[in-house]
C-alpha cells in the first residue's frame, strides 16, 4: 500500500510516496509554493495526476478539522483562500488532511525520537515554533482540531508581540525569529542575524550569552509543558533544534518540574517527518493500520 | 449503589456518600487534617467502619498513579508518610483514589459548569492553583498521572519563586497568594492581605488596581490553556473564583488566541466537587458506570 503524501509550506510544496512502514519509496518532488490559490489547487492536481497510489495524505500549515477534511481557518503565509480547499475533490482515493506539526510529531511516535512513548511533546523550532501534542497515544486535537499551538506567555508586560498578534508568546523567544530579536536586545545591534549568532556562539562571550538566553527560554517553556503533559520526553525538531544542548535541557527541566522525570531529545525521523506522520495517519484512518 | 467519598486536604478531611447521579445522601462529615501519619490512619479507617457503602472514593492532594491506587510523591502540607498508604489495604470494598483536582474537573464535566464538553481545563483558584484538564472525555494524566499541574512559566526574569521551587509559575500569581503578593508589589504595604483587597477593590483605585493585575494574569495563563488544549471551556473553581469576571476573561481571551473560540466559565458542582467527582470516577472504574 502506497501514500502519496504532498507536505504544503508558505514557500514549498513537496511530495513522495510512502509505505505503510514510513518509508519513503519514490523521489521527493519539490515546488515553489504557487502565488495564487488558481495554482496551487492546479499543483495538487498535477501531482495527483502524476502518481499511482491507495490514499492522498496532505501535510499542511494551518490548523485542521477533527475529521481530518478541511483547514479551520487563516494559516499565515500561504494566499487566504487556502482555507476553503476541498481536499476530498482533488482524488478518487481517500484524501487525509493534518497539520504538519502534528504529522510530525506523529512521524517521531511512529517511527523517531519518541517511538512507543504514549505520552509526548513535540516542538518543531524554525522561523517560528510548531507543536504537536500526542496523549496516551493519540494526537491531541481538542474541540475543533487547533490544539497544540505553543502560543502561551513567557512574561506578562508587553514585550514582545508575536506574529499570532498577541504579546510575548512562547513562539517569539523559541524561535529562530526569537534568537535574532534576543540578539537584538543583547547586543544593541538590529542588524544582528541569527548567522551571526550560531556561527559564533561557541567563541564570542558575546553571542554564547545570547544563545544561552535564547535556549533557557525554550527549557522555561518545556517546564510548563512538562508540568501540564507529564510526557515521557519532549522531541525538538526543526532547523535551529540541532543547536541545543539536550543533555543540559534534560538535567534543568528535571530539576524544576513537580510531575514525574522525562527527558528532551532531538528528532530523528528526517527532514519529511511530516509527509510521513501524514502517510501513516492516513493509513490509520482509511485502512486501521500504524 | 453508594461510594463512600473521602476528601483528604492538608488541614480537613470530608466525608460524605454519593450515588450514582453524583447527590450526597449523607450528612458531610468534616475532620481536622492529624498531624501524624498514623493518626492519618485511623481516621480514614473510623470513617470506613461506620458506614454501608460498595465502594470507596478518595479524592486526596497529591499526584495519582495512573492505577488509581497510590500517591506518586511528596504533596505538600499534609505528613510526609502520607504517600506510602496502601489505600485498598484499608477496605475489603474496591477502593478508588484520584487527585482532587481531577476529581472536581471530574465532577464538573459530569454534572456541573462543563458539562458534556469533551475537552476542558479547570483552575482551582485558591491559596495555590489547582488543575485539571479533559481531553476527549478523560482526564489528562500523562505518563504517570501527574498531569495537569499548572507551573508554567509567567515571567522568564526571577521574580516571584513559586511554592514548588521553581520560578514565577502561574500558581504564584494566579493564587490568592499571588494577589496579596501582587497587593504588596503595588501598594508597597508588606501587610496587605487579600480580604484587604478583595473587599475594596469595587471602590478604592488602588485595590482595582491590584485585582485588574491579578485578574489579567490569570487571563494570560488562560490564553495559554486556551491555545494549547483548543477546550470547549474553562472552569474557574475554589474560594477566588467568585471574584473574577468571566464576562470579561471569556472576551479577552477570545480576542488573544489563535485556535477557536472557547467561554470562561464558573464551577457549579458544588463545595464537595471533589468528592463527587471521586465517587463518578469510582463507579465509572469498578461498575462501568457513569
Amino acid at each position: 500500500m502506497k501514500a502519496l503524501a504532498i507536505d504544503v509550506g508558505g514557500t514549498k510544496i513537496y511530495s513522495a510516496l510512502i509505505n505503510e512502514k514510513g518509508q519513503i519509496v519514490s523521489d521527493v518532488e519539490k515546488y515553489a509554493t504557487p502565488k495564487t490559490y488558481d495554482e496551487i489547487i492546479a499543483t495538487f492536481k498535477k501531482i495527483i495526476a502524476n502518481h499511482d497510489f491507495d490514499v492522498v495524505a496532505f501535510s499542511t500549515c494551518g490548523a485542521v478539522n477533527n475529521d481530518n477534511t478541511r483547514i479551520l481557518g487563516s494559516t499565515g503565509n500561504i494566499v487566504k483562500e487556502y482555507p476553503k480547499t476541498d481536499f476530498q475533490a482533488l482524488s478518487d482515493k481517500p484524501v487525509f488532511v493534518e497539520n504538519d506539526a502534528n504529522c510530525a510529531a506523529w512521524a517521531e511516535y511512529k517511527i523517531g525520537a519518541s517511538k512507543n512513548c504514549q505520552n509526548s511533546v513535540m516542538l518543531t523550532l524554525g522561523t517560528g515554533v510548531g507543536g504537536g501534542i500526542i496523549v496516551n497515544g493519540k494526537l491531541l486535537k481538542g474541540k475543533n482540531g487547533a490544539a497544540g499551538e505553543m502560543h502561551f506567555k513567557m512574561r506578562t508586560d508587553k514585550k514582545r508581540k508575536c506574529t499570532c498578534g498577541a504579546w510575548d508568546c512562547f513562539e517569539i523567544y523559541a524561535s529562530g525569529t526569537g534568537l535574532k530579536l534576543t540578539g537584538e536586545e543583547i547586543s544593541s545591534n538590529p542588524d544582528i542575524t541569527t548567522y551571526d549568532i550560531i556561527g559564533a556562539y561557541k567563541t564570542d562571550p558575546i553571542m554564547k550569552k545570547i544563545f544561552d538566553r535564547w535556549q533557557d527560554d525554550i527549557l522555561l517553556g518545556i517546564v510548563g509543558l512538562a508540568n501540564l503533559f507529564d510526557p515521557d520526553c519532549v522531541v525538538l525538531s526543526g532547523s535551529m533544534a540541532e543547536f541545543v544542548d539536550t543533555d543540559y535541557l534534560t538535567d534543568e527541566v528535571n530539576k524544576q518540574i513537580v510531575t514525574t522525570p522525562t527527558k528532551v531529545v532531538k528528532a530523528s525521523a528526517g527532514n519529511h517527518s511530516g509527509m510521513i506522520g501524514a502517510a501513516l495517519l492516513a493509513f490509520e484512518k482509511f485502512y486501521g493500520k500504524s
